[in-house]
């Protein structure tokens, strides 16, 4: 099965190891490519704003993605930005994103989830999301790290650091028993985190690529996304007269 | 004050009819304007593909009426696109939106609100926003038109008459007592309606206008969006340097 | 307009500060009155008990208020006291009231609010109005200054520095981005301490009185309070034959 | 012990019969007396209005009863008027009320429940109620018998037809597995209809006193309305200064 | 009326203690008998494992009873474990348990109520309990002691330090106004720690005993558990052929 | 990997069904073995107390899976009994069921889901897992076929023609986008009527097996259940002095 990755982000510096972090984590048959947008444009969404800017762009590489023969897209961004319209606009592959396999799996590893984001500012729409998704009862607390985006990978021991300060709060004061990461650049910490603090850490970049994967095997059961209702996409007529989604790569 | 209605669509055919509607309802000292965007694109709304499709001119739009001097800009969609983004790229102005209005306004008027919608798709989205805003409790139906963005305006006779249908349905046997137009493009029948069927019927056009002209004279209150959390937006520096919000109009 | 603010309380201490306190916020076309009760009768509503007590009068003045010719009443009390009842008793004239109009005016300006009352014992009847109507989930805090109603107004520097720094605490460590002020005693400082905690601050005179300007305008677009369902009212007959609103003032 | 019942209304007319029909209910030891207010006034509560017009008659009633040695009172209408404002004002007698009763018994004796009222009118009050004792989820429905409250004892064999039909479509349609009788007046006919249609139909005068009975017991142990938060009265001196509460019968 | 008290444990060293304790709260004409499970098995009940394992011997004890002519039975658990099964099982005898009771009381006494549990391990299973019986706005906090079943009685003086010290905390930093306590085990400290503390402490083994004798005088009004639905039981025949609930004590 | 399906009933007759079912939808390397418990006892667990009746037998069933090297167990029964104490009881070895698996995937897949069950009886049950799980907003409807869990596979023709007869509804009607079958009886369908309403439908035996598939996919990651809290199991020590879980098979 041939999985996209999609740094939503104007800046490639993500793309290359987060492939590499991802070979390690997918299965066999499993082949993975990774790509971002070009510059200029936002190499963060941590406004709302950016993430809006993105969209066209987001959208055609979804579209693409199908086009290209891919079997699974991951939007990659704890914002889970652009979903459903990435449902709409496909007839055969499965689309998921960061929060959404991270809460489904955390929820059935546990009771009570934390999750770990860089700033106060996110929570909001990460808390509209929670709810959104039917976790709202299952939440124990958000936990600031107070770093940025790019600050994840400049200094991986402080993060470390942090992280694993939030998590432990989470757990003991919080009575969190499972840990989400909140960003996608918080990758390469789970591991070590998890087996300090003795309860499962879910990481935004490995839990939704091997969700993908499941969701590409319940898509050979006839299980894909509902195209009635809120996944029901526009006329191909339609969109081929507004030319919004022409060739973009 | 200065108004900036936005239809976010490809089309200027609701411009100049929105535009003359409002007189009516708007206050003296309110000066309206309606603009929509270049086509090709999409038309309407009805997918929400489109509405992120729109959401970078939608913001450059936003951005530009702040600096003309706009105290306020509706965005013209009753799913509210790009709402939180355009009150973090705003510093002065509000900006407000069609479902945020009716809403807020129906739960005052009334105990349970039914919401007419032109197709069965348009629900889930807009259900997600109801409670959103914290109406789900208030929330007696929502009821479909069967019809289309663009037929509202085709034949009025053939809308009325299954407003009026579906508003009496809502009231006799879902128990509203306030009745919601869900689509921008319903104007121009509320007040027939509501003198037929005894209750309250909310528009979506002139709502979200009387509510902006309410958030305005709020704001000289020191009363505007919070820039903390939420509507905290971005730094000028990164903005500019990604050239993401340069003139537009 | 003529707008009516009553303190639903048996002394005319607030009277003369709240009309004079409005002038400056008021619409130009906007004439104010401030009436209260004759003692000897409860001074402040902090017990539910003292709500109720008030209610016939409380209810007399709203109906003699229609009958004047007022456009709008404003019960002046955070619990909101009697709204429902004197919907049902208004045919013209709109009613509304602070926490009403606080919640939904901060519900627009932000994602999180957080509430200043004066003591713990008002917490249980404001939340369940707080979730009533509908903002459960944007409610960070109550906050407790440990004043009661009477204190606010005793010693103005001492008020002002509660009020500070439980909404410093509230914005820092409870994540609110929108303050407040849970009684209508609570009047006069808003806007220092807005412009020191740099989120807006909802004064709970202010307000309801501005959310009533922008509920007569609604008023005449024929959006009126529902008379069918929860703010249907009694017969004219029965009122007539139990001689209980007859002249009150 | 002795148990007051209350008929918040000014006519005596249901004093006698509710008095004769819960002799046959009470425990041995209960010794029950029932009040009404002199008219002129409402003679039944099914405007918000109509209830709040009672309310400083029913807490002078209420004080009344305490100070006259009862050991429980039942305030007498489904919307449980002054309830707070009874505990409020009472240090050691217990105060109860209809719907608080049925919902707490209802949500024991089955999985869900439907409500059976007069007329539509009533049902955003008692919704609120449900809701706000916890019982949103086992609420199956509304049921609306179109009566006013006057009618149910008028013609007594039609009054059993309707409850029998709406309790029977509440089960079969709704799924409701226990029934409620939303006012006091439709007393006399709960044994009746629950043998003839096999679950539980749980009576608004009957249950109150059961639940007031078992209240009374549950004092004994210390178990009285918390006087901290909610339920915390005001000082005495406060009472006394304002006269609110002389003596009444 | 005969109640019995079922420990569902393999351990008799609380039957006689309970036996004893609920002599001075039961009505002059209630018989209590106390019963557990003979050894070797689970001595507490803190894992769900070990609740479930117990089950068919409480079911067929719950079936004996009814058969021995038991009016009511009380499962002496604060999980509640079973609850359900045993109604689907009896036709007469009621059955409740003291979660459900506690919960109950708790919600007619206060506002806001603290439940005091022994380990944090004890909680997400409550909580679930909590909300399903819809207590969730109700519920101030969980508070933990960090003791086990059996510490309980092993040292009076230290498990009253600790209940003392976690009531107190949850009055005044977590505004409960009544106290829960979350395992029978925790009997014999309700009284004194209510006078210390000044608001109601219920008690896990005295509140299902008073609400089973309520509930045995409710089944004779003709409201028992409801028969249809949720507590709808198996036909004779099939647990006759399955042999499953034979003669048992 | 090895899965274990536990059919937790006293009868092998959907064992080798079940068995062969999987083979077509399993993946290549999953070893399946279906086991069933020895009559008497239960064939089927439409009442609750037919599952707790089967606890015992199914939690040694669960930890002889894990010491027999079984990497997952499903528990199949859509009420999903006993899954927390399994997990408790589990090291190693990841626990799943039917209605955990249906409802996650049936919310990633579409909007509004249907269940479809066999009898009204089971709602209440259901129901509160739809809310334990989060799924409470995107439940569209119960759906009751009115067949026993043994009908199923009696007249397949009937059992599809009554499948497809309330899916069809509830995709109409109910505005369902998803279909979830509410038993794990109800196998051998999905294919069909997904094919012939054109929405998915999700089968409660292929669905929580994919799960298991994928959820032992995530434990060689470290993210199994989560050993504190609600999953935290009893000590060895305790579980064999009480000589509760010996072997079984």
């Amino acid at each position: 099965m041939k999985l996209l990755w999609i740094n939503p982000i104007a800046t490639n510096v993500y793309d290359e190891p987060i492939r590499i972090y991802l070979e390690s984590v997918k299965e066999p048959g499993t082949e993975i490519n990774v790509v971002s947008f070009p510059p200029p444009g936002p190499t963060h969404l941590e406004y709302n704003c950016y993430e809006m800017w993105m969209m066209p762009q987001l959208l055609r590489t979804v579209r693409w993605a199908e086009q290209q023969g891919y079997d699974a897209a991951v939007i990659g961004c704890f914002y889970d930005p652009g979903l459903r319209a990435a449902r709409e606009l496909t007839q055969r592959m499965v689309v998921t994103a960061p929060a959404e396999a991270c809460l489904r799996i955390a929820a059935t590893l546990g009771e009570s989830m934390a999750i770990l984001v860089g700033r106060q500012k996110w929570i909001p729409e990460m808390k509209e999301n929670v709810h959104k998704y039917g976790y709202k009862e299952k939440l124990a607390a958000f936990k600031v790290l107070n770093m940025g985006v790019h600050d994840f990978q400049m200094c991986p021991s402080e993060t470390k650091r942090r992280i694993l300060e939030a998590a432990r709060e989470a757990v003991e004061r919080d009575g969190a028993d499972v840990i989400v990461l909140g960003c996608t650049a918080e990758f390469g910490f789970y591991q070590e985190i998890q087996k300090e603090i003795g309860v499962p850490v879910v990481d935004a970049v490995v839990a939704p690529v091997k969700f993908a994967e499941f969701l590409v095997k319940l898509r050979q059961l006839g299980w894909g996304h509902s195209k009635r209702m809120g996944y029901e996409g526009p006329p191909e007529s339609e969109l081929n007269s507004w030319a919004i989604l022409g060739p973009c790569r």
